[in-house]
């Protein structure tokens, strides 16, 4: 079982209410990579530049994820600053450095054609795609994708979701792409593109999922006090992947399990400054979590 | 087993995306009347005024609905008037005409001093206050306010609130109150307040509850349209109370079975124009929902 994710691996500058730091690490890949690695094997195929710190490196090299793919090439790494107002709920983009990734192509390590399962976190959907082709033993896939790429390239978004298992979008994206108010009616709209199910991704009020016949609500996780929601979204995926790369078969139970796990990485996330806490949560952590979730939404039915 | 329900019984103007009405049945204690009598006895306290179309009394009147506290003032019946823009979330009141509801008291009816509970829907907590007092044999409440209220005298509103068993809010009136950004803590905040539990309305994101040793999160109903939002969380304080006054014990199991029974009520008054689909609804169709309810949230956990 092995689970590939794809995406940038960057440098972030963070402000939140609790905390300010000029270099974390940071990046879709980086975020799902972590949280992955707690339910399988991990590869990482992404570029970093010459500037990347081999401390960061350092964190990524887990024992069970593979940075072979991890390619430094000539330049800058990408970096990301943002800072969010006291709510959490508003985030201001600083700026978005693309950096090596404006070059970075895929090529895959030896031996990872054989990847069971990928994650393609937000990038160039031509990129996603090109990866997933590289992989002819894929079983599962997941893309991912941000607002830049929907206003820049719509209709190639669309064709990368279409070719995928899965997609997850944020609740606005979902709206602006589909066109359509609601939640549900956006959720089968994008299914409706192809596919075989969407994740609508709620922030604190939790996820939906829709396929055709299937159609589940996760809740968010009643956090106190959230320290940093950066990486929140690629955690969830790297969880939903990390769990379904490790099940005999897809079934719809198992889709459901998967995205509890990755409500409950992620909520794990957003407890800790960048991805602090992500790297001290045990697989316990998370286990003991995933009640708590089932114990928050449980509810009699007479027969 | 009897509810009284008091608040405003209105005249509505209502316009959205798929109507426009000069003139509906409307006002908080109507939704919830109708809501509650699908579960169980209602008594309705509240004033109209002279012009109070007969059609509107009759409309009222269903075989568990006792009017006999619907008293009839001089002057004119509350207005309000309300638009809903395309995306449904975002609503202009367009006026709010107190008219008789300036003056009405509560006064009671021979033989309701034994109602068993109370939902006092949004009023001035001085006049809910009132009502609960005239109450001995009370065994549950629930206390509904707006952000008119909580601005005008949120002490006030405080003091009604602790009084009660529970409270409902919307989630900004949560936020407002309580001065804090997370749903969980601004719960936890106003739980601490007073009272047993607290429920955080979230619209289409469903309802959280929090209790001292207990915390619920109930779905959104995944709608594909909605056709009215008018009258949903009053629809689901009736559906709520109209369960838990069956109920031979209020128990945290009994709490939560009303929290999906107040959501699945809402989720039908949303799908009509005014009250007119909660009108049609059978106790048949609310079963088949609540079971929906379930459906949409079960995962399961390995032992």
């Amino acid at each position: 079982m092995t689970l590939l994710i794809s995406g940038w691996v960057a440098i972030d500058e963070l402000e939140t209410p609790f905390g300010k730091a000029d270099s974390v690490l940071g990046g879709p890949a980086s975020y799902a990579a972590i949280a992955a690695s707690l339910f399988t094997d991990v590869r990482v195929l992404a570029g970093v530049g010459e500037d990347f710190p081999p401390a960061f490196r350092a964190t990524l090299a887990r024992p069970n994820i593979d940075l072979a793919g991890l390619t430094t090439l000539p330049g800058k790494t990408s970096r990301w600053g943002a800072r969010y107002e006291y709510d959490m709920n508003t985030r201001d983009v600083l700026y978005t450095d693309v950096n090596v990734n404006e070059h970075w192509r895929p090529s895959l390590p030896a031996g990872w054609a054989d990847s069971r399962s990928v994650f393609l976190a937000a990038a160039h959907p031509a990129v996603q795609m090109e990866i997933a082709a590289m992989l002819p033993g894929l079983r599962t896939s997941l893309v991912d994708t941000i607002r830049f790429f929907i206003e820049l390239v719509p209709e190639e978004v669309k064709r990368a979701m279409r070719a995928a298992t899965f997609a997850t979008v944020n609740e606005g994206e979902a709206r602006e792409l589909a066109q359509t108010p609601s939640i549900a009616s956006a959720g089968r709209k994008l299914l409706a593109n192809g596919g075989q199910g969407v994740i609508v991704k709620l922030g604190e009020y939790g996820a939906a999922f829709v396929s055709k016949d299937d159609y589940f609500v996760a809740p968010g996780y009643p956090l106190e006090e959230i320290v940093d929601p950066t990486g929140a979204g690629d955690t969830f995926g790297g969880g939903f992947m990390g769990y379904l790369d490790t099940v005999q078969h897809v079934t719809p139970a198992e889709i459901r399990k998967a995205i509890i796990y990755g409500s409950t990485t992620a909520s794990f996330a957003v407890e800790g400054f960048g991805p602090a806490r992500l790297l001290t949560l045990t697989r316990a952590d998370v286990e003991r979590r995933y009640r708590e979730f089932r114990a928050l939404t449980h509810f009699e039915v007479d027969d």
